[in-house]
């Protein structure tokens, strides 16, 4: 009965979200959690003054984590916004900060009731899904993270520009962690009704560069403005929109594989139900070494913090 | 042919109403100005990133005031970023800043070709949207501000929220000076099939602590997070939206209004052709004094703002 | 969680008002109902077939009353489709067909379950909303009807068109029954700012042409075509959205007014618990007189239906 | 300078495609063209009725071929309405009646001064398409037709069903004719991450029973309700809005293919300057025959066709 979507985080990331939802009509209810209430309540407050001149009424709630009950879908996408000169282009920087907030945002997700799907934007993002699980313990299948769907995007972008071409007209993933060990899966990109090898070799592509800017671009955003959110508010809401929808869409997430004893990011099809299947790729020897370094990466990780609890 | 938006400032306000026109896909051509170059050109890119997790297609032009010549409109949302101490509550705190800034802006548009409808975001918005009808030489009634609609916004969110309605179901306008001496002409709200003030009598409604949370809603959002855009840009992309859709709807913002030799904000007719028609309302006396203020206080401010120049 | 509608009857309206929701993504899941299963079974596949190609993705059910359980909404589309020949342009000629009809349909819908809001476009929408009620036993506030809402656009674009306005920019609603015995309330009409009377008689407009072309552009647009179908199945679309998302909007729609017993068209506040509050206009005398004779006949009609029973 | 759509042809597909625009504000202007003068003027006045409850405007021309002069697109969807007892499934029964309607129409739009990118929906679409080329002499990257792109939709429905996955999930093609000779070319068409010949063997998908599927769902639609619409006019919709923004989207549509000296459906990059880069698949040998003959068959029905003017 209507669509309720939670954002926990009104930062930059969490607030792009939220504007794209309203501007798009595409939640009923929306929840907003932060404990900047100046901010999250400022923002609310804009919101609404927006909705005069939209087309689709939003209801907004601010603080309410009991509201959260019978939410479809909840976002995190709280961070470090001060964390702002971040040198090392390292998502884990933020790690001792977020993965304390998260443990205490997850107890009080439990709390509520939630029994929906979790969709987490907050960075490491493989780490922090872990944990959110761990902690809420919601099935692994209802708890995500957006991974290296921003990634992926950014790989299309890169090669399209290349080709002159949509970025949505790219087939193809970027796998693993969302991090630095994160890698363009080259064999699974295809585009022009063929393997980008055999487009790129005709076309004099470096598919390295384009991994490169594909790894980097976020940074490339970061530097220029400090913060990146479009890119991945939109592919946020995508995800939101396929899972309220039952899209059963296949998307690069960070979801839990069994056999790498992770969450990690491989395509999967994502529904009503969270993560309704995974993909079995056919890697490359190459790839598959590099996705065991991102895992591996990614557990140690991820048992660094637990161990810090 | 096509759709072509400009938009000259890429701060917190430009890049929202950039990322509302890519996220429902309202422009085909989109041109970003801002003298951040590093700034813009994040956003550029971060749009771009988002392309293949959004429904439509956006071409993205940085910092090319060429690209203006055949734009259907061009916003200007340029402000001072770095003013985000404002103790005063106080559009003109803006004005030896911006007004020098628009002069420049506003000789390149000239430049550039451009002969489509201008928007003025930038604030103090109605002296402002003076200066670059003056500077452009474009027509007047192709040159108008924001001004009071997103105030009118806020005036319907506030009596929504008293009656528990829509504020799309509140009709009436706040007038004047998009600043202090704007008030809310509650002879022309109309609310629930009758006068607002029938509906306030009944509903014991205070209709001066209304006014004042229109007036001051703005500030309540800037304090909270030290800028506003999503009510604002919100406001601009239904103008934008109207003009080239040549939609003929009613709206209040700061157009040319001969007989107080002012730009100030007072509903209009806006079209593919700008201003196309002024409502002539039947204001009460005090109503028509306060407007008298305001167009005062305008038109010195624009003196002095052209005395300097 | 998630938006579903049911659309009951998918001829020209039913499938139009579901063609307009899976165009614009408005819901997760529809569910079609229809007596004859081949079509309603083409079409949906032809919605199907169309996913592919759009951005938003929905859930396609088929005859399946069951699903109707959960239902935020359902719209009643049905009616007599060979009933092209309208000599008499009496929304009363379907009345014999579709009463019969209704009252299998509604008591399918009670054996479901639904406890929803119930949406009828069904002519005479009136009498036909009435008995929904009756038969399903929902309460009288989550039964209404289209009513006078497609009336008043039709209004409010004969007005536009004469003063070049947006229809969007008038203010006022048609009253009574959806049928020959309703009428525009023109004291409640306003435009640019003033009451209509005010600027018909500076701009020498024909209320009374006006009048006629609302009341009968239906009829217009029927001879062309033999049918009506984008005008109501907006209107349809716009109240469904108006109830998920809980909008609050005030509507001109059928709902019972205990201070005539009947059904009749009269704004009112509509959201997620149906109508939420109803509008209390000033009226003319005759005005008042109109409407009574137009309940008057709503009631006779009802209760001549309900003897046949 | 905004964005301008016009349709010829306003039957089911017509008015469908034109329905679906008003209903997504995709065109400023909309040009509608029909030798029914009651029935566009209806379908006219009924969007227009429509527009008070839907978020965008759009400017509706009836009957005037002057107004194509600056259009963007033009989408033929001119067809034989009162044909509908079509009992050999076969699109070239039309061609007698359309083939001579269409250099008409395409004389007029010659004479309109239109320099846009027309795009045919008229059946047999292939032998329409080139016609309209040949006639208008508009370029032939200027000219394009819906072709399989429809088809290759049904396919990915067809196969989306069977894996329980989004049908934008599935890539791949229709190749040929859009017609009785028409062809999934399997080669192409990949899913999970896979070829489909991969996936069909795990999951004992019967490829041929997809292909048939395919090819003949329109026409299970067709017997169901009589005609096809609302996926033609998704696949038409989006083709234009590809168009309009200069997506460079790659799709499956009729484009004039010079190694078959013939229009056929064969994907390609699709932008703002129609026709952008033809793709060049591996297809298979037997895939290479099945096209030749389908080219073959489009070009001796152009040649028949041709001989009888």
């Amino acid at each position: 009965m209507s669509r309720k979507l939670g954002i926990i985080g009104i930062g930059h990331v969490g607030s792009t979200v939220a504007h794209q939802v309203v501007a798009t009509g595409l939640a009923d209810d929306l929840v907003l959690i932060d404990t900047n209430e100046a901010k999250v309540t400022a923002d609310a407050l804009d919101f609404e003054d927006a909705m005069a001149n939209l087309p689709y009424h939003t209801n907004v709630y601010v603080n309410d984590y009991a509201e959260l009950k019978d939410a479809d879908v909840i976002i995190s996408a709280l961070g470090k916004i001060d964390l702002q000169e971040n040198k090392n282009d390292d998502r884990f920087a933020e790690l001792p900060f977020t993965s304390k907030q998260v443990v205490e945002v997850a107890k009080k997700i439990k709390e509520s009731g939630f029994h929906g799907i979790l969709v987490a934007i907050t960075n490491p993002v493989d780490v922090i899904t872990s944990i959110y699980q761990q902690v809420t313990g919601l099935p692994k299948n209802h708890v995500l993270g957006t991974g290296t769907l921003l990634d992926s995007s950014r790989m299309k972008r890169s090669v399209a520009k290349k080709l002159k071409i949509d970025p949505r007209s790219v087939v193809g993933y970027n796998l693993g962690e969302h991090g630095n060990s994160q890698f363009t899966a080259w064999s699974t990109v295809r585009v022009l009704g063929k393997s980008i090898a055999e487009i790129a070799s005709k076309n004099h592509l470096d598919l390295d560069a384009i991994n490169d800017e594909a790894k980097h671009g976020g940074f490339t955003v970061f530097r220029g403005k400090k913060y990146t959110n479009y890119g991945i508010a939109s592919a946020a809401v995508r995800l939101y929109s396929a899972i309220v929808s039952d899209a059963e869409t296949e998307l690069p997430v960070s979801n839990y594989r069994a056999e790498y004893g992770s969450y990690l990011s491989y395509p999967a099809i994502v529904g009503r139900d969270g993560i309704l299947e995974q993909l079995q790729l056919d890697l490359t020897k190459e790839e598959l070494e590099k996705l065991q370094v991102s895992a591996n990466f990614i557990k140690d990780k991820y048992a660094e913090s637990m161990a810090k609890e």
